[in-house]
């Protein structure tokens, strides 16, 4: 919804007469005020307003979208009656008033993504969400039909999450010069060595470049899939240098890009990828710009930072939601994902655990299996595993989809929709059941367990049921269970025909009265769904 | 050495004729002052003593030792002259004077343990510390000829760190009632059930029990055996109340300890085993404990905390030296070990991983090899495993090794012992060469590494190093090794006769020129010690 308080001659005040129309819980409030300023409109006019609900309220940020259009943005958390008011050091944008209705969510509207039950996530709504991503670093700066391209991709997967860069990428087999920049050109100097260099106006953005940005969110939005937007990264090697800003140019930043986003649902922060890459800031630095993200929203989006391999940052700390961190050790290796987990007690998002390709580089070569595999390791050490794709089959003018995306070319993300509709069919959190000795069984502590035999080929599987259930009851003798045998490769499920009922504890496990056995299928990556039948 | 300066009629005041005499450099000095109280002498008297060396001065806490003495114990982490001078609220214990000559350490005598190289250890004279320590919670609190049967079993151990607790222990299998106790008894009481209770006068401490207590540091200190002790524990059970003393006694009892005890060089600080089952604490409790304990430990020795498994405490904060967890998955799988040292940077001791031993618990009943490979699981990930034995041949009342010393009834003792040899030949510092890619090599960054196959089974071994080498510099075309076959169970190193010489980078690994091989004994639980040979 978008309302333009119009400021000119030519125009009257109209905002009184259409300030009562409604908005969805957790969609977006727009509020557009003219003014020319004469002087840097960026830097030289502040704008607020303050939405109130009964005894609730924000006071939210504006900012200059160009054109001497002044814009506020407001996602309303509570449904009723919204009463807002402006603020501003400028006369004509001062003391504007308005009203509006906040009304059901309906649809796809669930809300932000928030973190529930310590480790795992929940939209507004209460609708647990698993997130399931996957990577493309710089695929808004593509060509425009790469970019829908992209959607159209994104539109027929599974995925409900990605991770993407603000700013364009400059690297190894991503070369391509985005038309959109972030900041008004100065200059274009040559340097030392005669390249060109362009000289960006730091006090000055680029509204279009970020209306683009904000197209994509949206676009996103509507498939579903949050956005781990990534504010700074270290793929720039002097090209553009949006990674070596002066701290004042980068903290400008975060305010006007927080002013902007903050209101879309769909957003979460990332403040960095490969942080300890950029060798400009110190972690104190990454500290104050990740404060000054939560600072200035309002709305406590989701929060972490992400550093190169085996790189964990101070997620303790409460400004980091959850831990997105790119390491492969963790799921790897049974029982490893949870260590994490059991430091941190937030949820952990293994963010990059390699791709699958065909890259010469170790990180972006692995198969679809192994890449399917690493995702299962984390679900069964109950975190998650980011996905990612890295084929080239010509050369670096391939959309690879890591960076550029395009179309996918691998294997692993059908798999990705097919474990997405298994974590939805449960929909609750798993646990590890016997954290530290059993590293292959997850629960949801209401009856249904998650086994995953990874690489192990066996011909069958004696049913147990270790004595510990997370937090949860513990089972009990006479308690019976279905059983599904998941080819997590192949995306089939299938029933055992017979039932399980738990016989008394034997050392620490409890297994069939008969000692039953499933039959499995001489085949690697298969888990088993165990469900218990109600008496 | 001790100094006593009397005060009644009977002495003539003679401090200043002894005060010249001397001390090494982390040995005890030690200022007896006799007065008599008319009032609990715990509580009532303030007395400490500001020790000064040119520009540096401690200022030491004393304690009450019963019998009319007052007591200052200082270690001097500088040689040359100390001056010391009393402060009390006692005339007759105030303004003490004295000096003494602080001389250079001899012997065994390194000086304390500390943090070195992030994740390592190092005395204070700089000898490398690589801790290889055991376990034995209430051995102090056996009959006597256990307790000289344990030193006797420890000194023909190669274990250089224990890990015991001030409190008696109530356990299962540990039932024994100690003859020593930390506290002046009020009174016994009968409770509801008309069983025994014994109630302590928390104000009062029993100068006895905790004599006991130094004398058994000070003969584990002739060993050369850091002592890990633990403050408080929940092994009590209602039976003496140790683990539910208030908040108050808490802090008064852990001033008491530190004035004592912070002086002996080989203490280390455990605020609890299991902490998370002392019912009556909270995490806030734990961290104002751990606090109290780093206020009034002049020296900072080494602290930290253990939970219950897979329990981690913040120990991020600085009043932690290091993380002392109990945790067995990060040992049991490859490359788990090592995500907690990149997750915290500070030296990793799994302190509790599960016991050699025969009991029907699975924590205690693993086999020697196991034991033995899950130290060396430790090390291969540039971390640290405590052994631990629970054998019981009869029935409680043997003296199981983990709770209350006595012998080593199993295997894995000795081969902790060849472990430390090859550690100290080394001599450095272990880090994983390849983090999270190579979890079986680590290296000093000296041309030396260490590799580990576990229970792998191996015919032979391409000699092959990775291109990286941790922080350090990357291993050479034309280096040229020598390689060792370590059998971490039959303790045997064994040279291999080839020398092998690096050919160039070959995806990421370099091999040797010839592709020459390693040819293996076919067992488990070997190790490569691989050294460079100098041009």
């Amino acid at each position: 919804m978008k309302i333009l308080l119009a400021y000119s001659l030519f125009f009257v005040i109209f905002h009184s007469t259409i300030a009562q129309s409604t908005i969805e819980q957790w969609d977006r409030f727009e509020l557009t005020l003219k003014y020319q300023s004469k002087v840097n409109a960026f830097t030289n006019v502040n704008l607020k307003a303050t939405f109130t609900n009964k005894d609730t309220s924000y006071t939210i940020a504006g900012f200059y979208d160009g054109n001497d259009n002044f814009i506020i943005r407001f996602m309303p958390q509570k449904m009723g009656t919204w009463n807002y008011v402006t603020q501003s050091n400028i006369a004509a944008l001062n003391n504007k008033k308005g009203t509006f209705e906040c009304i059901k969510a309906t649809g796809n509207n669930h809300g932000m993504v928030k973190v529930s039950d310590v480790y795992a996530f929940k939209y507004a709504d209460g609708k647990p969400y698993f997130p399931l991503g996957t990577t493309s670093y710089a695929w808004t700066h593509m060509p425009n039909e790469v970019q829908e391209l992209t959607l159209k991709t994104l539109k027929n997967s599974g995925f409900n999450k990605i991770r993407m860069g603000v700013f364009p990428k400059n690297y190894d087999l991503v070369k391509e010069e985005p038309t959109l920049f972030p900041y008004e050109l100065l200059e274009v100097k040559k340097d030392a060595n005669g390249k060109e260099v362009k000289v960006w106006d730091f006090t000055k953005f680029n509204p279009e470049f970020f209306q683009h940005l904000e197209k994509r969110i949206d676009n996103l939005r509507d498939l579903g899939i949050e956005t781990d937007l990534i504010i700074f990264h270290p793929y720039d090697k002097g090209r553009w240098r949006f990674d070596e800003m002066p701290m004042e140019a980068n903290l400008n930043y975060i305010q006007y890009l927080t002013a902007r986003l903050s209101s879309f649902r769909n957003i979460w922060w990332s403040l960095a990828n490969e942080y300890d890459y950029v060798k400009s800031k110190t972690d104190a630095d990454w500290l104050t710009l990740t404060k000054a993200v939560v600072k200035n929203d309002p709305y406590r989006h989701l929060c972490s930072i992400h550093g190169s391999t085996a790189k964990y940052f101070d997620y303790w700390r409460p400004e980091f939601t959850h831990v997105s961190v790119q390491d492969e050790a963790p799921v790897m290796n049974w029982g490893a994902a949870s260590i994490a987990r059991n430091i941190y007690n937030k949820p952990i998002i293994y963010d990059e655990v390699g791709y699958e390709g065909n890259l010469k580089q170790r990180w972006g070569r692995y198969s679809g299996e192994e890449m399917n595999h690493l995702i299962w390791m984390g679900i069964i050490g109950g975190t998650y595993v980011t996905h990612g794709e890295s084929y080239m089959f010509k050369d670096h003018r391939d959309t690879i989809f890591w960076a550029k995306g395009g179309e996918f070319k691998g294997t692993s993300w059908k798999r990705v929709a097919f474990l997405r509709t298994i974590l939805e069919e449960i929909n609750t959190p798993l646990e590890p059941a016997d954290i530290s000795r059993d590293s292959k069984i997850v629960t949801n502590g209401k009856g249904v367990y998650l086994i995953y035999f990874g690489k192990e080929i066996n011909q069958q599987w004696l049913f147990n049921l270790p004595q510990k259930n997370a937090e949860f009851g513990k089972p009990k003798k006479g308690n019976r269970y279905k059983v599904e045998i998941i080819d997590t490769w192949e995306m089939t499920t299938k029933v055992v025909p017979n039932t399980f009922e738990l016989s008394e504890v034997n050392d620490y496990r409890l297994y069939d009265k008969d000692l039953k056995q499933v039959r499995l299928p001489l085949k690697p990556y298969l888990a088993l769904r165990i469900t218990e039948i109600p008496n």
